[in-house]
């Protein structure tokens, strides 16, 4: 056979969520790119929930955005319902979520795949990773796929999702796949072994798909969109698309009972699957053991799209088996008489533990290679496009010999959760809080564009287009709040009278009548950015304090059961492993910075530990 | 593990263009029906061409349509270039063909199954099928599938694509699957052997997809759709949607060279291959081979849909090995620099001969089971959908103790395919001609509705919105025919000159202005039913006389080489075999009651075999 090779700066394993953002940046930045899927047709598709955004993955979202990844652009041009989160809050606090029309956000993102520059895409299977060895360390120089074909590149980005020897269960039913009706890829995990990376098991699951018109929606609750739905890229206009409520109904006694009696044909309980799934996206078994006394929890029902009848379950994903799935959705208001379409599973897959990656995703074990997305034991399609994003951004950078691009954890969530990762590593699937960010309140979903748009645009990865109606709304923020600077009212500033809660920016412009051509975007984040001012500084000088405060010691008789404002998964660790210095607990997988800010306080009784 | 076992009426195992005719008509005459695919996202998914309809194929979606099937129906709704073949010829040659959006075909045809009462539509591997001993003969009773659930019904309509024992080979490389990107299915193929099923091996192949925007267009020819498209479906009023033209390129000697170059690599060829595969739809190795005088071939490029840059390229499926393919393109006028997204393959499975059924499609060897589609050796979209929609209808009449609906070969080419199949066996995978129907005059694509619908209608398979505009229709035909052949216009039958050929219908009207009333749908119908009577029955009397003259004996010296007009297959089966009489030709597989008509002809000495 004759060998076939073909050349490429930078080549992206996998089109998922990380890998089509990779190989869109790293096209978009000059690379000749390739970008290779088993299955042309799941191009990013939608594994689990058919959303977009939430809290904290909806500030990622508009920071992939601010940067020019595709992410925002296709959920606004396929979503079928927004809401802004939390609008009652804080606007730190504001977390943009949408419903996407499943397919249809796949294909035009695979469109968009298609019509890039200097990217090819292809249908391929990875068979191995190609390395030589260079002064004694391995560089990447390509991958083979299926037919003995091998792909050059100095520059590989890995975004395998959970298709890594992937397992799926439903009760004691394996099947080997990372997704309902799909293969497996072994030929990675072996490659991967073989070049010395560690590897693990997590394990993620999806709840049933359902058939709308056998649902009974008149026993549950409308949760209709927002009237005035907000984009989530700084470059959509209005939205126009015809938008589906979702609909809410709850477990409840009768159900949790048919799950215990049921849980020693759990997988996760019966011992099958020892890896851990994601906390904060529990299994219904899950929820049922950890939150014993609730007596019932809370199911959304969400359309997948105008063109079908498909309906996902969110909050009831499970492994139980199917005869267990059938009798639950018969004791559940609405859905007694639902018709199940796919059963929920888990899969199980492997990830290579992030502390084996530098902060450019780059891994320290092989050059050129680069993990992104579930590879890294993450979870969530923002997560993975954010990282998809910065190792695509990277690999094209470090291949042509310039200094990476990374984020610091005050300029983006991006910026956290690569830190997090590479820094305390994953013990389990990891997602972003708000509350994984210690400065918060900097990192706003309407200033991502502020933060991150003209370090995107020096790397070269903004249009033009972009890039222009960038600097027209900057110049109008610095216009306006030169302006309010220097203008006074009854010898009050005006900048000190927008401070004020109550002041409204209608009035505001009677004083002076120039603001009056200020969008009301421009005019929103000159508010926000005089109100929030006292508050960013105070999370800032907190921050600094922190640094210095991390070998402060921790009392042997601190009773870290205590500490109820924190994150369950950090007071956790925090209880099993008792740290004995600030340091000490800075140093545990999975404590963030965030988490360690919070411990301080307390330490500091400047908040007291509740007693019980 | 507690068992898990489902009822139903009828279960359909595969969703292609078969299965979901097969489970929708069932459904439709009230049997509780499941419809059972290892993957929801490939239902009704276009393996191959983008494409509905053809000569012999666009009537049949038509007669599929007039029986209330929806294969018409979704190609209006979804295509993008709508063309009515063969418009110069008389009416009997008419037909319609379309390009589809082929994803948006697919979700079509899914909501209508999702949408369809008495039918659940569920993602599940069938791993066996279940029989038990009535009186010393096999009768179903379920199929099992992954997770040791159970679907147990009396009647089971396999409808296994390309799927069954799988094999795909590009160039020297094989993978086990029935499609690119996805598996296959060996429990089933095991089961049928089990059950003493003959099965054996037919290969099909697909081109390569290539991406729009490297196609260089302006080396290539246009090919509109049609100003004035027609719709497939008796229910579609016009045809609103944005049109896409076709391309036109072709291969050259270079390119043949190059193939012939490498013909040794190809599995056909080198002998990887042995099954055959579709005579009339050839790999381009193929066409090198056998016409090894033509310069070059034809290559249409066919866009995939609105919303997807791949491109089909009609004309040029292959299992060359991939840098063949790559080096190919380059020779081709406008492909030079065309990127490859997908490479062509060649796919081996299992088909059972289908002599093994009965004219209901149930099979000989055990009771309830029915086959449709690619397992009975066809090819074809729409020979999948035609024998999809008989078995799911005559599974759901046989499984309540009804006589099944068996077509003639007089009354559609569904009835053609059916007893073509069944009598004859296949030794190819089996597509339909026009030259297959000795009654073509009469199957017409324009009649499909006055040949099958009240037929369909008795069977409670018409839904009454169809009825209604159906028999709105008739009335109208019958209305005309009989003003027509009532009123006399200067001594001459008005019918008799609707028969010239140069008489316009206005022309018409103005003498009988009652006809004013009628629509030019009837219209046309009255007009084709006036000029076509006597051909129509020129061909009833040949065929009657064929019938009496099967016994005929043929010379030894009869030189079948010189049946030029006859189709390949039978011109070579008869050079082959040499029959000595008229009713041994008949019995020879793949010999059409068609080719024996014209067989009849030319040992009558009605037509003079060509001398060399």
């Amino acid at each position: 056979m004759s060998e076939i090779r073909y050349q490429y700066d930078v080549v992206v394993v996998g089109a998922g969520h990380a890998g089509t953002e990779a190989a869109l940046a790293a096209a978009r930045l000059g690379a000749k790119t390739a970008l290779l899927t088993t299955n042309l047709d799941t191009v990013a598709q939608m594994s689990c929930n058919p959303a977009i955004g939430g809290i904290a993955k909806g500030q990622i979202v508009r920071e992939i955005d601010a940067m020019g990844g595709v992410m925002g652009q296709a959920i606004d041009a396929t979503g079928i319902q927004f809401r802004l989160l939390n609008r009652r809050k804080g606007p730190a606090m504001h977390s943009p979520r949408a419903q996407a029309d499943k397919k249809a956000y796949q294909w035009w993102v695979k469109l968009a795949v298609e019509d890039q520059p200097n990217l090819d895409l292809r249908q391929e299977i990875v068979s191995d990773l190609l390395t030589e060895d260079v002064d004694g360390k391995q560089q990447i120089t390509g991958v083979s796929v299926h037919g003995g074909v091998i792909f050059s590149a100095s520059r590989v980005v890995l975004t395998t999702g959970t298709f890594l020897s992937a397992i799926m269960h439903v009760g004691e039913t394996k099947t080997p796949g990372g997704r309902g009706g799909e293969g497996t890829s072994s030929g990675i995990s072996a490659a991967l072994k073989r070049l010395g990376f560690r590897l693990d098991r997590f394990k993620t699951g999806t709840p049933a798909r359902l058939n709308y018109n056998s649902i009974d929606f008149s026993k549950t609750e409308l949760q209709p969109g927002d009237d005035d739905p907000q984009p989530f890229s700084f470059l959509t206009g209005e939205l126009t698309g015809e938008q589906m409520p979702c609909h809410i109904t709850h477990t409840n006694q009768k159900v949790h009972d048919l799950i215990r009696a049921n849980l020693h044909r759990a997988p996760m309980y019966s011992g099958e699957i020892e890896s851990r799934g994601p906390r904060y996206c529990p299994s219904i078994e899950d929820k049922v053991v950890r939150f014993a006394d609730k007596d019932g929890h809370q199911l959304f029902l969400e359309p997948e799209g105008h063109h079908t009848r498909e309906v996902y379950v969110n909050g009831i994903s499970t492994s139980l088996p199917r005869d267990v799935q059938d009798e639950m959705f018969k004791l559940i208001p609405g859905l007694e008489k639902a018709q199940i379409m796919r059963y929920g599973y888990a899969v199980e897959y492997d990830y290579c533990p992030p502390d084996q990656l530098w902060p450019s995703l780059q891994t320290k074990e092989v050059t050129g290679l680069y993990f992104a997305g579930q590879i890294n034991g993450t979870t969530g399609y923002e997560e993975a496009g954010a990282q998809g994003l910065m190792a695509g951004i990277n690999a094209a950078l470090e291949g042509r010999g310039e200094e990476p691009l990374v984020l610091g954890r005050e300029q983006a969530y991006i910026g956290v959760l690569i830190d997090d990762l590479v820094t305390c590593g994953v013990d389990e699937p990891y997602r972003m809080f708000t509350s994984r960010a210690e400065h918060r309140l900097m990192l706003r979903q309407d200033n991502a564009d502020r933060r991150l748009t003209a370090l995107a645009q020096q790397r070269g990865l903004i249009t033009p287009d972009r890039w222009q109606s960038f600097s027209a709304k900057v110049e109008q923020i610095d216009q306006a709040m030169a302006t309010l600077s220097s203008t006074r009212h009854q010898g009050t500033l005006l900048s000190d009278l927008v401070r004020r809660p109550d002041s409204r920016w209608e009035q505001i412009c009677e004083l002076a009548p120039s603001l009056k051509e200020i969008t009301s975007e421009a005019a929103l984040q000159v508010t926000y950015d005089l109100r929030y001012e006292g508050y960013v500084a105070r999370q800032q000088i907190e921050v600094e304090r922190q640094k210095r405060l991390s070998h402060k010691r921790i009392p042997e008789s601190f009773d870290f059961t205590r500490l109820t404002q924190m994150r369950n998964e950090a007071r956790e660790k925090l209880v099993r492993i008792r740290p004995t210095t600030v340091a000490q607990a800075e140093r545990i997988s999975g404590i963030t910075p965030s988490d360690i800010a919070l411990l301080l306080v307390y330490l500091d009784g400047r908040m007291a530990p509740k007693s019980s």
